[in-house]
């Protein structure tokens, strides 16, 4: 057998706290695919969803929350693949496969052990393009349906309010919270094409532009009787202000918080708090992977509202695994739109 | 029947945001009971106690969340007294009752509507001294139970964290967190001797001084696996260290923000509030008022406790209804030690 070239993305150093995503601290380089041995299976990446939470696998700080990737490895990323040699049973040739492929053409899988028995998986009935299984029916669709349904305990008639609205777990919350039922549905983003984008194509009921517009006039606007449920992907000054503005019993799923994640001063704290006493409001942190034993209930759902139409693909997609260090970064500067997902090879299906 | 005289504490003023309350803010006077209408009845003030909120009757800023009493006006506050003269048929002179009295010697009272039930009631099998029924079996208790059990969902085995320990709920609190089965209970306080208090009489397992502590150090020592659940009464700079201390899915009980509450510059927010999704923790606000429908079960709980010497009476009595200024703002100061109570006239049953 031909010895496949396998390119890979080696981390060369971490960034420092404010320093934007570049290929400076990484390595391309090009090498051999290896053997899978007992047990393994060869996968080729067909696309990399490259997630904030990146970031965080380069940042000492965060190496409590986020296992580091040590300098000199292979970027750890999410993808889905097809399996082109297998020496395990139940894994053939032509599989496709979902899991932490990193940022690379062939990486060695094996199934994962049961904690992790869905982040690893293999795709049954794939949708196609196949990059939609890493947007709206892969992760960025559990993160908005299980923070919707579980830490934000979503009910029919809520109003609610949704950060970084254009981004990949934002624009899917939006569209699972109106099809869960919400009476109203108010996006914040950055520019005013998104805006545009939210209300046009995702049927969002009302946008608020952060950089133009005064959020908390907005807000007293758009939700007189108060906000029931916001699903928050920002913290920082936007947490604060609608902290200010809950209904009675609402509830905040606080589901990431890149406006002081990453900062070296990251600014006054959510001194509004308060109000969760006043109103008797919660804010409940999650993350998506606690929910992996029950994936299969949120899939189920988020592909027969895709099969009807109701679910949108917003994947943003950006050509070639040259591209993940722009891609990732994408997602702290505003540039994306939807899911960022990097095609890498060609999708069986679609590209002939 | 002859006039009875009745004393008042009116307000003549609001408080700056800084300024202690004292007897600047009010005017002392001296008038004649009013005679009950059909449907009413005239109480005579036991005790009264003195709380928290009660500063914020007298605040602004705080008019959205508590009403504010007006100028002019007798000060608002609970308390226990006896019906008097009565002209409503379920209430008979002899009568115990407990609810918004005021700062005077007799009220005009009836019962309330459904929503404050048990906020305003007869005391049908009372504790004596009557002020333990404003005490670890009034409000306070309330609080700390429905705060632990409801807001906190405690559970056999949590490591708890207490704030404010040696006030009056956060001295109930760390009782009924050992009665409902905690592992440890730790205090934060304001001195030595209500560190040895809380651990000698009300066998804390463990307090912090956070005048002299350095709280994050102790916070490590204490809580090696993490806090499981932080019933906190302080907010501000002790609310941002205890997030960093908690255990996976922990939950903050938010009963109030003294820290924060009445200063000018309320200082940074809780910036650690990233925590709560690195821990998938929460952080509930709850206000005992929302329980009241409740109350009954609370009740019985406490009383079981009460009646074999397992919760203890932590009542710390102010004497004289002219004392209800300085005892209100003992609670500021960190003076009290326990349930703040102001004995106003005798107990039928311990006074002779």
């Amino acid at each position: 057998m031909n010895a496949r070239r396998n390119r890979q993305w080696r981390v060369s150093r971490y960034p420092s706290a404010e320093e934007p995503i570049d290929e400076q601290q990484f390595e391309f380089v090009t090498t051999t695919a290896p053997e899978p041995e007992q047990g393994q299976f060869l996968v080729r990446t067909i696309c990399l969803a490259p997630g904030p939470a990146q970031r965080g696998y380069l940042d000492k700080q965060h190496a409590d929350f986020f296992a580091n990737v040590p300098v000199g490895d292979v970027m750890r990323g999410r993808g889905i693949g097809q399996i082109v040699e297998s020496r395990h049973p139940e894994y053939q040739v032509g599989d496709l496969f979902v899991g932490s492929l990193g940022w690379q053409d062939y990486s060695l899988q094996h199934p994962r052990g049961a904690e992790f028995v869905f982040s690893t998986k293999k795709i049954l009935s794939p949708v196609y393009p196949l990059s939609i299984e890493l947007g709206v029916l892969g992760q960025a669709g559990a993160t908005a349906y299980f923070g919707l349904h579980e830490a934000g305990q979503i009910k029919p008639g809520d109003n609610v309010l949704v950060s970084a609205a254009a981004g990949g777990v934002g624009s899917t919350a939006c569209q699972i919270a109106r099809l869960s039922g919400a009476n109203k549905v108010v996006g914040i983003t950055g520019s005013e094409d998104k805006c545009e984008w939210l209300r046009d194509t995702l049927h969002v009921d009302a946008t608020i532009n952060y950089k133009t517009d005064n959020i908390g006039e907005c807000l007293n606007e758009l939700f007189p009787d108060g906000i029931d449920l916001f699903f928050d992907n920002v913290g920082g000054e936007i947490l604060n202000t609608a902290l200010e503005h809950l209904a009675m019993h609402a509830r905040i799923a606080l589901c990431g918080y890149i406006a002081t994640d990453y900062a070296t001063d990251p600014g006054p704290g959510p001194i509004n708090y308060r109000y969760l006493v006043q109103k008797r409001s919660r804010m409940q942190g999650f993350i998506v992977f606690d929910y992996w034993k029950r994936f299969a209930e949120a899939e189920m759902q988020l592909r027969n509202w895709y099969s009807t139409g109701e679910l949108i693909d917003t994947n943003d997609i950006s050509e070639g695994l040259e591209a993940m260090p722009s891609a990732l970064n994408s997602l702290f500067t505003g540039d994306n739109r939807g899911v960022k997902i990097c095609r890498v090879s060609p999708d069986p299906a679609v590209d002939r």
